[in-house]
């Protein structure tokens, strides 16, 4: 019999970790309050969200003109996504009325047929589904899905997913190949997804029909979005989709005929991620070999060593195999968060251990990086080469900012964060039938049941210096398998399981223990973990030459205020020895600093702008801290990629 | 006596060099005639320019819609510009007839009161002089006096200028102080240096005022360009100019009291050599203060080693100190002609010879590349570092050509380069009351007159070789100084006057030569001209590390066709021997190419993205032509700044 790999309730588990702890105790104390002031446009000097004020328009409870990006609803919803996750770990509880007298106004703001999405039913009511490129009303609702589905999973409340239901159900109705019905798909996916995790809370298989048909009629000829637009004379809400490009949506060639990751990162990804649904949902190998194909083209030529995806700063899209320039590029936040669901997806559909990897990369990295310590501030773009003065002052380098902000006039990224630090219980464990996955080394607890047993596992995770206690414990005789992933970075794993040393097979990169017996039993995993230089493939021309700093799962970089300006005159020997040294004390985590020593080179040209070279080195003692955390103290120049003085 | 250094007309010289000779024969035997088809919308498959059929429906003689860019007349009066120094140097005289024909219709075009602009004489005739900021209304009157003073100083014929006289009167009508006038001045600017222009060839002050006015209101409180957009209510032609920053315009402060190159690089390069003018013409001290610490500025912290400024690809502007990314900027091929124009009027004013650095820097480098040898090809932006995979994917890098195109839709640059290589005599010589200086070591002759008596130069120049000839001949006994700029790089010269060795002193740069007597006289420079490898300040983040290789004025690149791929991989020791290779006989100019070994690097990651350093070296022999040359062959990759393998 085939698995079924599922995630396990949220309730269940509880983030022990000193790093993944604290961000998931800051969003529910601090972020999810800072954020509902954020929506309500309590919060002065940031950019004002209009969100709630628009749902308020919409219910006719409020007389004003509805502002904010055409898909802000989405902050909403994706705030109370993550207030979800947070009531289901038993956290935030004093904002569960304020969601629910919300999620009112909400109900209120939707329309007697279903429709709900305040630009188009306050700003162009006769307009609703004429713009699908750029209208976001499918994108919309896909959100609204997966917050109803977590509100209720979280609460058992079903006010919010009755909403979200009726909309789904006018959705299910407006599209389709039928008579009278659109046969059109969204120039943002997200309700693909979305409709898949509706079909599957609900029970109702034509919830996940309708997403199949999404991924269906997309990249038909004629291409829909081109159509769309050509049927409107080129007139558009976003100026910069002149001369659109069907890649820039994914809708070149139909998803299942896709073999490179183009256009808008975030979009792929959550194309992706319904695409790994419909492949588990359909049993289709077609789709599963897309997605693999997809998969393997994102993370052997197009993924930053953090895990950032998407190297063009204009149109946030992905370019060529190896272009990844290391100042410009975007690496949208939720572009990440995008990667960390698809990989966790093709994990599921496959069992293989491996998607995790660059889950964990994008987690640890570009994830972490995007939100500041307290949980007030976010990155949108996440370079890995800062120099603000040229960012600040460079119109090609806007999009890069050299702090974290407060808000953003399109702010899908500080949400997007939120809910998956909310909920990364469900990147650490999985299960199916007669197995409990272990994916990541973050120390937690995790409270199940398989079969008729209860199952606990604790994990007490020293991962950086190779060693993670498992305690498991079963309230039964009943034999399970507990599957652990063994990542890369953790070498000659050793295994001690009640003190006697075991040797479990490797199947599709999980260490394999079978468990048969009641009670507690205590499994030692020790391996070699250690902070290493890493060069990129030598296609990767930004990198040429270079060596980045990685411990474990964590990329590290070089911030000015510990190191000095002009970093990248900071040269370093590939065999340097890298000295592990305490936490610095600001940072969240308990995550230790790394030391080496480098050169700081001179050119000897200091008078004219160009001269005669007399390249002269003066010896450095350096700091490098987790990339994820940068910028959580004096702001300044920030380097990942260093140059490697080659012994040659 | 102050000296009052001025151009020597066009048709006492003749370029013999055989690579600017090269380039001017081919300006006026197939460049005129190509861009006249363009102009005219006779060649398929380029972007259309609509000039000719805007003036002829401006004439009323054609019906149909105003098309093109809104500032396009523009082109049409530099390629007459260019004709113009065609026939002053006795060339391309088939299209006189044709250029009478077309000014004719000019004429036709020009309403009755002088105003001259298709865009808002055809389209928007309400609106005139009400969009300063975008209208390029100034900046096309502006191009049409420089085109019209050179016509007339080749061909003796006042049509034009005539035309361009009514024109100029109607904006000294129009624009001042005075009660019912407009107190605004240009967004992009040109008309200032153009009426300084008109204000010599016609002995009327009053047009040099109307300059000195344009560049004394600038700037000032409130912003005329931020006022203009807001009396609009914000409506823009150009989207970009949104949240405009008057940096943009160098409209943030009065232009005397500017430290910094801010902004859009053509703007400021035609303002500052406005400034120089003015500075000239009232003998303003601060005016050329300002002058001199802007070009300092430009010179020492904010330009390419090709000459290239305007280091932001999106709005063409400056950035920040030692901000130079080498393969997004813009490096606009207009802002080197620019830089060119700036450079040769601070010359006039200081007679200070280092000027014609950059002006050499500029002309070899940045503003040759600008177009193929045959002159129907043309760069816009002209990167350091092209890989035309991310070119053409990356919507960052869409302003970034791989290959030259055959037109533009915002087409300046095309004819700019033309009427630069057309009379590029006018950066060889100079003269005053009692000099003449060779500014260039372009081998050329010159036949002129000091006072009373006729003087040929004649420079015959093995520049590279470091042997330059220079035959003096004057029809009388009546001294004069003879200035010559012994460039940077042309070191220890020697000085042999008919056989015998003479130390002249050297002044402000120039090597001074009184002669007095009538006859030849025969002057050889000799000097060490030695290709060498050049490191950029070390404050240049983008080129830490790197070296390239320059040889005279040229600065030379790698050729993919030459080097293969992957071309950021090459690593050099920055004390590699170079030879001197043939040239490479499908380039113009007989300039040789340049040989060295270096190694090619493998970071020994090879089947995945990212992995544990192994730096592998294999030997490579290497062929390195000169920049201004490139994309002459096969289209492909290229890179100026080599990664050096230091020996520290």
């Amino acid at each position: 019999m085939k698995s079924h790999i599922h995630i396990p309730p949220l309730n269940g588990i509880r983030i022990t970790d000193p790093l993944f702890g604290h961000y998931a105790d800051m969003v529910a104390e601090k972020l999810i309050p800072y954020q509902w002031e954020i929506l309500n446009d309590r919060v002065p000097g940031t950019e004002k969200s209009y969100c709630v004020a628009n749902f308020r328009i919409a219910a006719g409870e409020l007389d004003d003109v509805r502002q904010g990006a055409i898909f802000c609803d989405t902050d909403a919803y994706k705030w109370l996504e993550t207030l979800a996750y947070c009531l289901e770990a038993g956290k935030a509880q004093e904002y569960e009325a304020v969601a629910d007298e919300f999620i009112e106004l909400i109900g209120r703001a939707q329309q007697p047929d279903g429709y709900l999405n305040t630009y188009f039913s306050v700003v162009c009511p006769d307009k609703k589904w004429t713009n699908l490129s750029e209208g976001h009303e499918l994108y919309g609702a896909g959100h609204l899905i997966e917050a109803a589905a977590a509100y209720y999973k979280a609460t058992g409340k079903d006010a919010l997913l009755n909403i979200a239901r009726r909309f789904a159900d006018l959705i299910c109705t407006v599209f389709g190949d039928g008579e009278g019905q659109h046969r059109g798909y969204p120039g943002h996916q997200e309700i693909e997804l979305a409709l898949v995790k509706l079909g599957r809370i609900t029970g109702e298989r034509r919830y996940i029909e309708k997403a199949r048909y999404f991924l269906d009629i997309r990249g038909g000829e004629p291409n829909y979005i081109l159509e769309e637009i050509k049927g409107r004379n080129g007139e558009l809400i976003f100026p910069e989709f002149k001369n659109y490009d069907p890649k820039y949506s994914q809708s070149h060639m139909p998803p299942a005929l896709q073999t490179t990751a183009e256009g808008h990162a975030v979009r792929a990804m959550y194309m992706y991620s319904a695409m790994a649904d419909a492949a588990k949902e359909y049993n289709d190998s077609a789709m599963k070999a897309a997605c693999r194909t997809l998969w393997k083209n994102i993370t052997e030529k197009r993924m930053y060593i953090t895990g950032g995806i998407g190297s063009s700063g204009h149109l946030e899209r992905f370019t060529a195999d190896y272009d990844l320039p290391n100042d410009r590029m975007y690496c949208e936040s939720c572009a990440s968060v995008g990667l960390m669901m698809f990989g966790q997806r093709m994990a599921e559909l496959t069992g293989e251990a491996h998607y995790y990897d660059a889950v964990e990369r994008a987690l640890c990295n570009t994830v972490l990086a995007g939100i500041d310590a307290e949980g007030d501030r976010y990155f949108y773009v996440n370079p890995l080469e800062v120099w603000p003065d040229n960012c600040l002052s460079n119109t090609s380098m806007e999009h890069v900012k050299p702090v974290r902000q407060p808000w953003f006039a399109c702010a899908c990224c500080p949400p997007n964060i939120a809910r998956t630090l909310a909920s990364v219980g469900q990147y650490i464990y999985a299960q199916d039938e007669k197995s409990v996955y272990i994916n990541q080394f973050i120390s937690s607890v995790i409270d199940t049941r398989i079969q008729s047993a209860g199952v606990k596992l604790s994990i007490e995770s020293d991962l950086l210096g190779g060693k993670v206690d498992i305690s498991i414990l079963s309230d039964r005789a009943q034999p399970f398998t507990l599957r652990v992933r063994i990542p890369e970075y953790f070498r000659t794993p050793q295994f001690v399981l009640e003190g006697r040393s075991i040797s479990p097979v490797i199947e599709n990169g999980y260490a394999v223990l079978a468990v048969s017996r009641a009670g507690e039993q205590h499994l030692r995993i020790t391996g070699t973990v250690q902070p290493a230089w890493i060069a990129a493939n030598t296609h990767v021309r930004a990198d040429a030459g270079k060596v980045a700093l990685q411990y474990g799962p964590y990329v590290y970089c070089l911030e000015q205020t510990d190191n000095g300006s002009e970093l990248p005159n900071i040269f370093v020997r590939s065999e340097a020895d890298i000295r592990i040294d305490a936490p610095t004390s600001e940072l969240p985590g308990q995550l230790p600093a790394l030391k080496f020593d480098g050169k700081r080179i001179s050119s000897g040209v200091e008078n004219a702008l160009y001269g005669s070279p007399s390249f002269q080195a003066s010896d450095v003692h350096l700091t490098a801290v987790p990339y994820g955390l940068w910028c959580n103290r004096e702001p300044g120049e920030m380097l990942v990629w260093l140059h490697s003085l080659m012994s040659l």
